[in-house]
């Protein structure tokens, strides 16, 4: 909540600048959030510093709650919206899912603009990784802070102390952000405009302060440039670190990564192939659309260049399948995530090899390691944890009054942290027009994505509170 | 593929009865599969008379593709509709799915219509159980071939000889479908379409003669009849068997039948809550249809008596994970089995609890037994290929036209053997308009849910086939 309140300020420093009326709105939140935090910090001593994995997680599951709500009070006091509106938009925000229920975004304050994008900066690599990076106490820390919060079903530590450990990631991720954003700038973006599609970028996000969002600009070298960054921000920082460290055999004897690439590369060829009419059988054209696209579902960004819920259906499918997988664990992207796609497949095959031959069990091996047994049988439980969620979205979507397609891609685009969907809830539209309960949930849906559900899922388990 | 030479016999009769001029067509089929299976069983005496579940598997695999392929001649040689189209038709008798690519099923020849319902009945229940109850060199086997075409997680051995247990199946399954057959006729259907619809329900296959359904009768006490049969053929037969041997307290002492009996109840009422507008506010009108879908698609029947494909939106999401969902394993139901759903929730709570005290590894239980590990990573495993193969349904169909609705739900009403889903999928539509190459895909994605995808994927396995 100190970092909440801290991240009031440079929202502060910009409605200043650009005397959009928001300026209270951001001191008032900074006033409450500080009000409520600094005696907590103050006053509370821990009796034990140790944080076990249960700590960890109650800390990032209640932490993301709490930061998602008083993060949405500048949009309530700055009469934005509504307190449901504001904590999914915040919540979509930090969560990096991008999905909207703000209607006129190009009319939108300059300041909130700048929330919104910087909720995607801090979500998308962690808050709490954050923290571990920035208070000097963090660094004994055990890693349960930064392991609760992160991505893929194994905490690459890349450095044996946790606080030098976040403050590398920071590092790698800061330098990626501000190559991105002077690129946008040499591309012809405005100052403001390319500090914010920058972060959103970064965060892999797709808050935007266009309506017509990366389309907008209309300009070639935007696209690529934008297209390029978001598949970067879907790959995991390990791989950066490794190169940093010039360890290039290792960075790139990688399987995810190659099947990332492999993924991509045939989706971009098939959905140009397939949308080339729309295009006038420009394939150049179609090419540039269909990579921007691609770029944007896999990495779960969500920003767009074309309405692509025009596109044939086969297009449509392709990128409904992508929605699901998502990109590289240990990025800022959001989804199934490769890795568990990879390792599930081959728990399959090797499921159908014992079917006719029961003794003979392989040890499944990945990048030439054996994976063990315990992390397979998790990561087949979190699939299905996945899809049990997914229902959920989807019955409150279609109650909601979302039909079939919206109901099923709204849902995972939620919990997917992808934000556009098919239909009303497309790139062209918005969640706008749900119900305020319909907001809430699936905000918190969108929470449960982004910290891969136990984190939320214990809170709601009452043994879990009790005092051992 | 003696069975199914055998099957062809009651059609002739059918086809001479009423002189449909398909005599011609049965028995060429009879003929060719004759002429092709009974030198093979006389000649080929296999070295080795024990089965092992690969050879069961095997058997089961490339069975039913050889059955629905053989099944389809008489639609060919009866000019009724060309091989693809025949191969799709028979194998979703078979599988008891029940999707048509016949567009006027009211004019269809009454020996052809016999068919269809006919492989329902043997599809339901098992051609290779029915095999190990006739055949009489089989009572000494192992149950290697039962096993592999019976549904859900394990296989229950009601008696120890596997042909008595096949026996003991097809007679209380005879018997169901005689009572149904009967009732039927006494609530006003006439004869021969009692029959065809008793056959069709007792296979919770979806077949009928009538291209509205069991609506075109628009009668409530065949809709109540038939809503309530289609529910007791997606119990596990255990049950049944438990009755008759007077074992009351543990027939009912039954998670998945408590669970099964519970999602109808509610599914129902929400339904019929949700569509008393389309029946003007008449709750019972409005109960009777919602009751009678619900039946149809949790059974995995398909039957109609409403377009349910205009029902509102949240009628149609309920209905479409109950799609998935399907019935109780042991049933002659398809889709993914309560007891797997239910398994692997309870595997996903632990996951919860194990998320914040890892040492605590609880065994989970089933009807007060503990389940094996082995059967619990199995089942989760087996979630994920579900869904890649209704992922490659999805695929399939998006390439041939179909939107992200009918492309989704057409997939899951292959894999679940269901028969319609919605769009042009639908109630009152079919699968005609598709390419021949998609009806072949659909009709494998078919076999591989009711086989339970381990018998047909073992046999794109190269290492299956080596000598052992």
């Amino acid at each position: 909540m100190l970092m909440e309140a801290a991240l009031m300020l440079p929202s502060f420093g910009v409605s200043l600048l650009y005397a959009d009326g928001m300026a209270f709105a951001f001191l008032l939140t900074f006033a409450i959030v500080a009000a409520l935090s600094l005696p907590l910090v103050l006053l509370l001593k821990p009796a034990e510093s140790h944080m076990y994995i249960r700590d960890g997680m109650a800390v990032a599951g209640l932490g993301w709650v709490l930061i998602s709500f008083f993060g949405s009070l500048p949009l309530v006091f700055g009469k934005v919206c509504g307190l449901a509106d504001a904590f999914f938009e915040i919540a979509s925000g930090f969560t990096t899912t991008g999905a909207t229920v703000l209607t006129n975004v190009d009319n939108l304050s300059p300041s909130i603009a700048f929330l919104r994008s910087a909720t995607h900066w801090i979500g998308g690599m962690g808050v709490l990784v954050l923290t571990t990076a920035v208070l000097p106490g963090m660094n004994g820390q055990s890693s349960s802070l930064a392991k609760a919060e992160s991505s893929g079903p194994s905490y690459s530590k890349l450095l044996p102390k946790v606080g030098d450990n976040s403050k590398l990631l920071y590092i790698i991720y800061s330098v990626l952000t501000i190559m991105l954003f002077l690129l946008l700038k040499l591309c012809g973006m405005n100052w403001f405009d390319s500090f914010l599609h920058a972060m959103s970028t970064a965060g892999t996000g797709g808050f935007s302060n266009r309506g017509l969002s990366i389309g907008y600009y209309n300009n070639l070298a935007v696209d690529i440039v934008t297209s390029i960054f978001m598949l970067l921000f879907g790959i995991s920082f390990t791989v950066y670190f490794r190169l940093m460290a010039r360890e290039f055999r290792h960075a790139f004897k990688n399987e995810e990564l190659i099947v990332y690439f492999g993924i991509c590369a045939v989706a971009v060829c098939v959905i140009a192939f397939d949308i080339r009419r729309l295009y006038s059988n420009d394939l150049g054209e179609s090419f540039r659309y269909s990579f921007f696209q691609v770029s944007s579902i896999v990495s779960t960004t969500g920003f767009s260049t074309a309405d692509f819920d025009l596109w044939p259906n086969m297009s449509k499918a392709i990128l409904f399948i992508l929605m699901i997988i998502g990109s590289c664990a240990g990025s800022t992207a959001g989804g199934l995530k490769l890795i568990r796609a990879i390792l599930l497949t081959k728990l399959a095959s090797r499921e159908i090899v014992k079917a006719f031959s029961p003794r003979k069990v392989k040890v499944i091996k990945l990048d030439g390691k054996s994976v063990p047994e315990d992390m397979l049988n998790h990561i087949s439980v979190f699939f299905y944890v996945y899809m049990l969620i997914t229902a959920v979205g989807v019955l409150t979507l279609a109650i909601s009054g979302c039909d079939l397609t919206e109901a099923i891609s709204g849902s995972i685009a939620c919990i997917s942290n992808i934000g556009p969907a098919f239909g009303r809830l497309g790139a062209s539209g918005s969640f706008a027009f749900l119900p305020s309960a319909t907001k809430v949930i699936m905000a918190l849906i969108m929470l449960a994505g982004r910290l891969e559900f136990y984190p939320l899922l214990i809170l709601a388990c009452p043994s879990a509170w009790r005092k051992t």
